[in-house]
């Protein structure tokens, strides 16, 4: 991270820029109202820091050891000259990562228009502030029904449509999920936030040409991935001058023997480590992190008192009808009550944090 | 499960536990206003139950396939004519398992008694119920400071007897780990509640000798064990009699590569799903679960959120002068900050809890 | 799975193919000596088995309930009219699935065409069959040397020919990872093998692309992942049509606090437990399931004790000077020792194997 | 760790060792040929090292960062002068640690005199060294069976004394469980080596009151403790002056959702990781390790080729009668060719061993 002199000049500047790229690494330049913070993309192991730092304009050179420097706490501070902080994403309207809980729900996946129309009033009525909904669903099983962007195109498109206009009818932005690379054009022409799920959360390649679109992402963590490795693959789709990253929590990989109760393991604390660790904001989703109905109450609100910015929750009118996931979908009239207790648990966590000696900033 | 009709006489109930123990097993014997429930306790096998089921006085035979029994909602059903709720521990006059949050504090380790004092000083202002403090550390290092428990044993009965006299000047009951069974008889005289570390929750001849002095028993999860594990053991202080079960959640064995940003994943959708298994009241450990000072204000809360009826947290006034693990501790100050925000959070769930079509029981 | 009369006639077959069709599946054809055997692909809740049983030419529908029908030994039981075995998969003059253990070894990173030929020559020496090396390096941070494939798409696929010409003059057929879609087309071209990385295993679109070029495909399983994610993942790949697959071991998330000592956990009884699933050939990856070069030597011997067809090692004639994992590489002479090694273990197993009384089949 | 000089008295030695328990920590003096070395056991933080270097006799002070000083090969070296090998345990006639391979035979848990009998009969004949047998078996549930152990003290001293008798009958050694400390003192008197299981691996009064009975401790790793944690508890033993102890790997925590396809995660990378940091002899368990009877031949194939002394084996001449763990166990037969097999391995792994160059010490 080189940080330029306050009176540092755009030639100058371009200068350590072009000096970047001649060894072989990209400049990820940000330009503040008192000074200019150029980070380094790349393998620094050939970069010759000394020299940097004598360039013209160079008031010093910063080396972060961390993987996930254009995303952490560090490199922001000297960014945006804050101390603390979580960046805001704006999807529309919404705004994420400040104090109002924001939560996106609709159902696991887009079955026909009237079945979206149904779910999306319900989800709006409880105070749904985006709507999501699967047309590419990543199975575990070829066998499985893939979602209807796996029948054909043109099914794919006009789900996607589907989606778009429900979200317009109600107002709400729209989430959904990018399953192949083949699919960022298609999808970035009708969603709000592309969405990255789970299992492609190390597809390096999908999240470099998501990023390129320059609309905000929705990153979920892999349930095989440790803090350290999510928010290094968060750092691709930073390193693409992309920084509108939601990241989501959704469970790892459960341990230990005998009868399953809870399909995933929800690992909240890493909520509130990820956030002392970058600025970006951080949701949960307790429908995949649980996979049971009768746990989205509790671990909803146990997610919001951990510091998450927003839920992701899989809602469906008639749960036992879905054709995917059905068993941790909720009603709209759970997802109210669940909003509800999650908004006067936002509220308390946001005043006594600040008391806290050891908040979370 | 053998179920008495109402009508059973005193001798018919005899007979049948005479026929239990003929081959070779127990009886857990609960008498409610209406009925007598029958317990078997151990291997069931060789039972015939249809012989059972032909004896004079019993109504029905029920079998429990899972290994809790005399722990799980369905066998308490019977026995209580309950459908739903918690089983309410007394520890004096602190309960447990009933919608009022119950906070357990204190040092890790009893250093000395004027330490104790001024820590318990500090958690009964805080609003804690429970004062708690280590005699006995069990450590992964036989290099490490093992509590003055470990010195000898004039020492530990001088620790012990600390921890009693200032529970009493604070008007608070005291909770104690025991770590061996040479030591159960020791520890019973003068804690109020015996609990039972994480790394003993396999220690069966611990478990069962520990039960028998029908005193309260906190017994944590192993960091390996799963759910059903977890409950088969807590099975084995049920079936020396002992119902006054307090379970406690502190985190499982992290998953994953890299840098450890919490030193143990706290699994809070265990907390739920345990509660929909078992009538006993359950508590979460943020100190251990998390090892990290700066997390235990949220992880806190959201175990609180998830459905804990109480909490254990470390208070040191200086955490950096703890003999161990320091790095988890928090102040007084701190400690009263957290108890506040959990019991507006407690109240919340509480309430609408009951509103949710998908609640705890 | 439809198994057809010995006599059904081709316009039977035909019909029976439209029919599944017409379910919105697709069908899998495996015409053998006796008889044809249909398998379905895709969501097979909604189809009328019923009606299919009693179309004209079909003898029996079997249902598998497992998530991996096509690449299963029951299916393969209809299908070859074999009661056990493994599938030879051929490359060139290799083949791998039968009693000689084969060899994959190479540098992890392609570096230069100087750097591969002299690890290719030693290697060649050693006893290797397949020269593997990597154009495109996943790697876990942006920041890290990501391989040749990542520069630009000239210095790819000038690295690609590298590994084509070294591999024809070793007479070594070659092995590389194809790190997303968009290179598919690109790395078919020059590779005899397409690799597809643990960290894509999940990557369904990138396992269909890669299946659809006909070529032998190695899959590894991915760190998070279950056997039975494993297996259903590979039956992504079978269900294009292409089941010259090979399955590769590498090592699971580590579980547990304190130091690492090994990267990953290598999961060796899955090589026995997937074989008696699978008729596909499997080998083991011990330098990225150690991580640790005093290790491979233990680990390929007891991979190979396990059950393994073959073995992929990175090999690097100065260790130290490798750009990725060089802690994990060994040296050409300790490659010969190891092969020499495993050769005599892999006659042992192969012929102490059949005396068991519950061999692998 | 102090090295004493050569020429140190033993007025000198016994100054340091009173100077160490000054400070509440024990001394453990080896005495070697030509010098003496004293480990200091306990908390080492406020030992004032500078002081000690400065005593009469005193040559130099180490400081091993390690949790498992006691047993560590960094002590080892200074202790014996050795640079390398293992430590030879030695149990009646047999030695373990050395080159040839030792097997541990026999039902998981003695049931009857007869049955143990014909069962040792059996493995004696396959070539088994020891023969193990369960008196006291921890299970997970309190409703299975226990092991005659846990029927009453004279059933338990009477299945004892069959081990007892049986073993001499055949001139087998016998290993058994010692399940709390309540019996250690009984299980001493009839057992050649002390198991403690893998449940208990934790319960450091057990591990303390065991290793006071100056026999062979055989030190299961627990389901869910990282090496470094096995070896920490290892030590516990050591620091009662107890060096004779073999570990054992038995599997770990299985990782992952879905079908179970090994009981625990057999981990093989554990033992040559362990042999390069300790002297002591390590063994696996396969039965356990997979809890399935077809993954035994290979896995204790691979446990040899991984470097263990020694394979411990459940075995029963009728697995489906077995009251415990019958799925787990393989015949007498089944077992002489595994024991024949693994014998070869272990030849090949003892002689290439030495040629490698990143060899096991």
């Amino acid at each position: 991270m080189i940080i330029m002199k306050t009176e540092a000049t755009e030639k100058q500047i371009d200068r350590v820029v072009k000096e970047i790229r001649k060894y072989g690494l990209r400049a990820d330049v940000s330009r503040g109202e008192f000074k200019t913070v150029i980070g380094l993309i790349g393998d620094e192991r050939k970069i010759p820091f000394d020299h940097f730092a004598a360039l013209p304009g160079v008031k010093e050179v910063i080396k972060i050891e961390i993987p996930y420097k254009l995303i952490s706490r560090e490199y922001h501070k000297f960014f945006e000259g804050l101390e603390s902080g979580t960046k805001v994403v704006e999807i529309g309207n919404v705004r994420i990562g400040n104090n109002e809980l924001i939560v996106m729900a609709g159902p696991c996946a887009v079955e026909s228009k009237k079945q979206l129309f149904r779910i999306a009033e319900g989800v709006k009525k409880a105070g749904t502030h985006i709507l999501r909904g699967g047309v590419f669903k990543p199975r575990s099983s070829v066998h499985s029904f893939q979602g209807l962007g796996a029948i054909d195109w043109e099914t794919a498109e006009k789900a996607l449509m589907w989606l778009k206009e429900t979200g317009e009818e109600f107002e709400l932005p729209v989430v959904t999920e990018v399953r192949g690379e083949a699919y960022v054009d298609l999808v970035a022409e009708y969603a709000d936030i592309l969405q990255i799920g789970a299992r492609n959360m190390y597809n390096q390649d999908l999240l470099t040409t998501v990023a390129r679109k320059k609309k905000p992402v929705l990153l979920k963590r892999h349930f095989g991935a440790s803090i350290e490795e999510f928010l290094s693959f968060a750092e691709y789709i930073a390193a693409e001058g992309n920084k509108d990253i939601i990241l989501c929590e959704r469970g790892i990989v459960p341990v230990g023997k005998g009868r399953e109760y809870t399909r995933y393991t929800l690992d909240l604390a890493a909520i509130p480590a990820i956030r002392k660790e970058t600025y970006l904001p951080i949701i949960a989703d307790p429908s995949h992190g649980t996979g049971r109905r009768n746990l989205i109450f509790n671990m909803s609100c146990a997610a919001v008192a951990a510091g998450a910015h927003g839920l992701m929750i899989e809602v469906h009118y008639n749960p036992l009808e879905a054709l995917v996931d059905g068993q941790q979908a909720i009603t709209p009239d759970e997802l109210e009550n669940i909003i509800k207790a999650c908004r006067e648990i936002s509220q308390i966590i946001g005043s006594k944090m600040n008391e806290s000696q050891t908040d979370i900033r």
